[in-house]
């Protein structure tokens, strides 16, 4: 799927790194571990670091009920989301061509709350389900009073951009003769190793489905 | 300095997270490479990741003429910025306990803009050694054309918090029985080994300054 090229998610400063196809832009959502959600409040903007899952053309969001940001959203509000992966640091000989390798989404859309116990509930396995696959099922489920202190609200996907760089410096070639290191530093996100709850009252091993989990790069 | 609590940064979900000294809020800020910034326009929230870096109680924002953001707040627009740094999954034996370590800023503020030819290459300059400290005088510095095409400007802290969660997860006491692995799965972030430009001409050294940036976290 192709978003609309409009003024809203159109890439302005090097319109060729912009990208507004869902099979660029939706690969990107899901490798994130976090999102950014910027949204309004008596013209004050607010930035917010939340967990997210991509479900198809929307992205749910889970936290406490007294959350600004899904009340915000629960009441329909709009909201920018953006995700980031930091991929390294590009050297230039140049100052001016200094510059990041990166890959970013943003997306534009509304609140929808979801409504009703029973679909609260579902929806927030399904979110558990993509950010912590195969944890669900090992642990402790919510119970009433639990569930009643959580809220879960979708995001609607209505635009939507990428933006990528990548590869190496790109000086001009009357500068490549200048007397420096020009390259890349890679940057990478990974996992250490599990650190067991002092509390645990009988040795468990660490199951298999979080040392899959902990292979991954966890973008931030 | 003590940040007033006040309705705008107040920490409304887990009150007892909530920091609202600038010695806790400061060095997230300075430890994140990059932030995200949140700002309105026609009643529309955008949110960019950029890089940053805070002199006393400004932040210098930077890059092309044609960016929105940057227009925005040399305007003397207002924005929230935001610098978080994960550290870890936290897998409790509740659905409901799962969390995760982080450190998390958040700065409300307005933008100024820097005047003048000679003020702006002072604040590039001031930019590009405090994030990658050392490389200024290694590289060609800008002329007057690149100078044209680049805007650095200052955002100046009004109010700010910090919300920080450590440490293993906080089941209730009844559920410590629960037969699953609980604990934490930590989070890091690390420079690769440096990739050098195809077009070097010359081979060179990476740059003592490169490696000792490449020992450091990037916090993204």
């Amino acid at each position: 799927m192709e978003f609309l090229k409009t003024a809203l998610n159109k890439v302005k400063r090097l319109p060729e790194r912009g990208k507004y196809d869902s099979d660029t832009i939706y690969p990107i959502l899901d490798a994130g571990l976090v999102c950014h959600v910027g949204f309004v409040q008596d013209d004050q903007p607010f930035v917010i670091p939340t967990l997210h899952a991509r479900v198809g053309d929307q992205i749910l969001l889970h936290g406490s009920q007294a959350s600004r940001m899904l009340r915000h959203l629960k009441a329909g509000g709009s909201a920018c989301l953006t995700v980031t992966l930091l991929d390294g640091i590009v050297f230039a000989r140049t100052v001016f061509n200094h510059s990041i390798n990166y890959r970013s989404a943003i997306v534009f859309g509304r609140g929808q709350a979801i409504e009703g116990a029973e679909a609260q509930y579902e929806a927030l396995k399904v979110f558990m389900e993509r950010v912590l696959p195969g944890r669900w099922d090992d642990t402790r489920l919510p119970n009433e009073n639990e569930m009643k202190q959580t809220t879960i609200v979708a995001l609607t996907i209505e635009s939507a951009s990428a933006k990528i760089r990548t590869g190496p410096p790109k000086d001009d070639e009357e500068d490549l003769s200048w007397p420096t290191w020009a390259g890349v530093l890679p940057i990478q996100q990974i996992y250490g190793a599990p650190i067991a709850d002092p509390r645990q009252q009988e040795e468990v091993d660490v199951p298999e489905y979080i040392r899959s989990f902990q292979q991954q790069k966890p973008y931030v």
